[in-house]
């Protein structure tokens, strides 16, 4: 008798035959408003069910790729450091073995610890940053790890000009300020990511999407809310025009499901990363 | 005394001088994720009077249509042939009687029974299908009378090239490579509705709408929300464009209400069913 | 040892030096369908802290303004004529003293006491409107201080010509044809606000903004949702259109955040608020 | 064709020939906290469908009684003295044609409406109360028709002694000393009702259950919880113990559904409604 | 690197060291008022971790055991032979393998599957059945298979006087008088089950929980709330009374989670389960 | 014009005459399940205004009471050590000015910080605990400043013999060893409080209530429910059974209200929170 509790939809490969590989992180401790992202990689799992392995969009089936799901990190609540370790050692296994990581957060913080594998293996690596918020704070209430902070501290992993925002559309005075000439933001859009990010060209690159960057009319299952966002199509749009970019690893991060009980914003949660899936392998 | 237990706002003729009868089917049983599209109907009867009878968009009053309310049929739990049944029964009345029939789901394996007895009066009969699903599927899970085949039944009973599909954005792939050929399917839109279903002339129309083709931000109350779907006023666009075409029956299905716990997927069912009876009217 | 009790984020003024000053009206008791709105402002405080005091929009800050916030009214449940007593009284001081009254409702009734004292002071006045709903009727069940007559008892006051409806996408087939020639009505958009308001010119102005002008999906926290609204940015762009406009006073109104528990309405009324401090001081 | 459109269950008489009618109050303008009591009859109606017809507590059968629910009364919201009017006389028809009447709020106020008929056929009435709140204000914010109130207009009726109140937990201090030699009241229980209430023999008796007399943890669905309450069995044991007396009317009242989205205290609402019918009938 | 997606908690061995056995049967087709039983085994699963793994109660622990949690069966919706079929399988497999089969619903009728199998492996099985009904109708809606007549189904199998009925406190005329000397049934309590059990002896034992044997105030999450009921310590002091027992299978059902949105249903389910394994094992 | 944003019901003092002094610890930076503690103080200032401020209870009134609220702290989020100096700070002052701290949590952590300044004013200290859980462990997940620790660091500073714990109903293998001898643990039960502190005597009094103590039926609104818990009546009586002792604080913790819509378990929190005002005062 063998069991029979799923991960996510279409992830049926053993870990040695997986090209990518799906681990989440359900941390949400620095969280400074509404705390919840914790619960989101458990609950795209169980609503992936509802959505079907083919995409009318690519024309593509989940089920021809190989997919490992390697369920959820134990991190410890409260402790940033020691959270963004565990992570940054899962990423760097997945990267040594030659596989995509593919990490389901958890607040944005966690992108960090899966940057920072990347960046060391990959040291010329581009970030590409769908957003509502800039997370360019250099610190939030005397933190300097802290989701409103995780941009500004992948900034000082990989420098000037290699890290480009979409969709931004909240930030502090001195945070925008900070940017110019830093990073490239383009704010309330995603439709120019394919023309800013050109000059990436054959550099290895990062995608992270902060899933609020979404209008929250769409995707009301997040901590902060920030009205005038992007529709669906048009981050799905953006994401597959990046198809061409040598995309090392990405991430999804910021569904915070308690807060959308219709289950919408954990659909389209599990939808982009289909979608993601079939457009980066 | 008399009683002051209401219907459908407006719905104040009796059955013999009403030009369009609408009935309820409150089944649910097929759904394979989440279920509760049973409470459909009740739900809009309900939320109904918090709309006014008035249309700015065609400039109609609903109460100067005569309109009856049959409630709701008493449906099998888990018999789908039984329930058919019911409702090819109910159908057929209204349409002996010369009324228009107006089917509220339910899931939308209920529109099978009303297409049977439309079919049987309009041996010519077209089907004009608004969905989020292809709904095509041979069977699911071993079934044939699924929410997930219905479009397949309906198939079975017009031929081909009698099915005119909009805003489809999920089907697995051998559904869709099966349509090809069979039914006429407008992937992502459906602004091209009149234009696409020119062909049908004089032919009579029967129109179902599974509420979710609308964007899931607009309708999270339903079991299966699909991201990229259509707003409100791309759908009456498309619903009001195919005013000349002879439309014999209709319905609308799939609005769970308790999924939406706001009433605003309700207050959309009910806007598009009063848009639907002032236009086919 | 101060007490540390909230009112609207960036609100750090005293009374006396303060430009603007909010004061909530948490009253709701002649609302038909859904009640609610009374709990709209104490939710608009707190949520308050969830949204950044910079406007990546007009590119200010908030805290460069001087605010005060009065917080809320005691106003007489199921009194409407003293409740707009109170309403009036407090609009009255406030513009006596100098300052921009910013009225925080509470049900659309509410707007009546603030127009009231404004018209005193300003005979001139012309009133701006974003809703879904007209708002004319002469009475509602036989009560003409109601939330659906509130337009037409500033009519009243103002006379013809003097309100600009914009958004507008309900009401009966009375009111719609007593509105021509009386008030400007433009229906299903408000991007031409300020081409329409052009005639305004020097004269004193009063802009009242019914949340529910916009997108139920957007905004689902209200009574009566209305699909085919306006989306955030739509409101926004026509709310900044006005800057030139000698604003007076305004208000925003018809929140209802039980209606949305992920707390999206709530954030986006606060954003709204946030956006026309900065645009009209 | 005939209407499927259901009342309460096993309401299935005409009104000539039913012993008992039940009649809606949907009036909450007087609710202070939190209005919805408006929503509680159409939610009974409802959820009574998932409840048996059979009482295994007085082993009796509802169907096994003649019923006739006359639906909702057409009340104006935000004008108590004409909503008392309507109720006051739907109660005195009901009375008039030998019939019990059943009425269901609302909010408590609606409770004087029915008193008021009964007392004026039956001069010698006694009013046996169950509830939360002693009601016995003598206006509440300058409102001498509130539902804070409505126990002292009940008393303006009857006189003292006439009133029997059980578990009465929370009141101003005011009315907690006025109600001394006026009314009786038993604080925290409701299980001497049989015999504190055998001083009334044979007069006319109309029982009132403000449903908030249960502990909010069975019955959450009202707008001003408050601990310590009654279990249910605890106030089914006292209106089962109250079968002897000569019952000429009685109400059940403040089931705000909305606030209890589980259907457990609209469920629990009804089936006291049930037993209230087999109990008095 | 190993996969880290987790059954219910304290199920760490393998199936063939395991004493026990969980599965979980998400089948609620036959539900007649509100679905969603479903949801229940997975709920269930992800809720345990907030449960320690410790028993003040029995002073034992959970991690002392051998336990292998195998996830959910695949069963067919709307086919509830095919559904009874599987769950009968799985149970004889585990029982065929000298382990315990626990059992965790899905809707009540999925008992008869792994009464099923108990039955012909131990052909003088016993019954204890806690319920809030009774669940003996012939048949519901024309169907032999469904949730009220699952104890029917079972009586079928064992004949008189082997099912002892708790905590009852609903059903139809119908069914309450045909119990009478064919089932010995408990109403509205459950403290004299040791005492009522005594004549089982030695005989093998199954017991079923449907979970809304407890009043709906501490288990909301259920489809059909009956108010009356049992709390959890007398639920528990029952199970734990027949520690004694020769319990060769169990079962706990009904946890309809949607209806709970606190997490206190799923909690007590997990609670009860782990007790009764700690109990029977 | 003064503002109107209100405190916790009651609290109309100033700083200088309150005899006791309100603050909130909005903190949950360690709660390892599902957080939400965060927002309890906010809420119970809400709704407090839905509960009288007599008690028939104690029959004395909170407004015969000097109270000042001082609103909540600013605590770091993520910073255990950090927030607590910050807590401790605030009972230091209040107790330095001969005033009675009263702290609303935040999770149960928060306590550490007011106790530590108790214990340094009064070195006698004892403290008194009402909880489900016994809060023992020496580490949780390596963190010994975690809501799972918060009486074993109590243990730290008071020593043997000094802590009363009642209605503990959960706990690890190990805290349950580790207590024997230690700290005088009541299991599931309070009602023996009065006789079982007996021994403190004159000594000074801390009482800290985890408000989880109460049953989850009656409380929802925490994140880690226990079933099988109090009743307010008999925390309440526990509580009331105290009042001989020299309490010199106390504390509420623990609720979580966004798990808990309808309101039940904050005005329970208000309500517990006036009793003990009315009781230690």
């Amino acid at each position: 008798m063998k069991t029979n509790i799923r991960g996510f939809i279409g992830c049926d490969a053993g870990y040695e035959e997986a090209q990518a590989v799906l681990f989440g992180a359900p941390f949400d401790s620095t969280t400074s408003f509404r705390p919840g992202a914790r619960f989101g990689p458990a609950a795209m799992r169980a609503e992936s069910f509802g959505m079907e392995t083919y995409s009318p969009y690519q024309m593509r089936e989940l089920e021809e790729l190989s997919l490992f799901d390697a369920g959820d990190l134990d991190l410890p609540f409260g402790n940033a450091a020691a959270a963004l370790g565990e992570i940054e050692g899962a990423a760097a296994e997945i990267l040594r073995d030659g596989k995509l990581p593919c990490l389901i957060g958890g607040e944005h913080l966690v992108t960090l610890g899966s940057v920072r594998a990347a960046a060391k293996k990959f040291p010329e690596l581009r970030l590409i940053h769908f957003d509502a918020h800039a997370d360019l704070r250099d610190e939030y209430m005397g933190e300097r790890l802290s989701h409103a902070s995780v941009m500004r501290r992948c900034h000082d992993l990989l420098g000037d000009g290699r890290i480009f925002q979409f969709g931004i559309r909240s930030g502090c005075k001195e945070e925008m300020a900070w940017a110019h000439g830093r990073v490239k933001m383009e704010k309330f859009r995603a439709d120019t990511a394919a023309e800013a990010a050109r000059e990436i060209g054959e550099a290895p690159v990062y995608i992270t999407v902060d899933l609020d960057v979404i209008d929250p009319s769409e995707f009301p299952g997040t901590g902060t809310p920030e009205a005038g966002g992007l529709c669906f199509s048009e981050l799905l749009d953006a994401l597959l025009s990046l198809r061409g970019f040598d995309v090392k690893a990405f991430d999804v991060c910021e569904l915070s499901p308690h807060y959308d009980r219709s289950g919408v914003s954990t659909a389209l949660a599990c939808k982009t990363l289909r979608e993601m899936l079939l457009a980066y392998l």
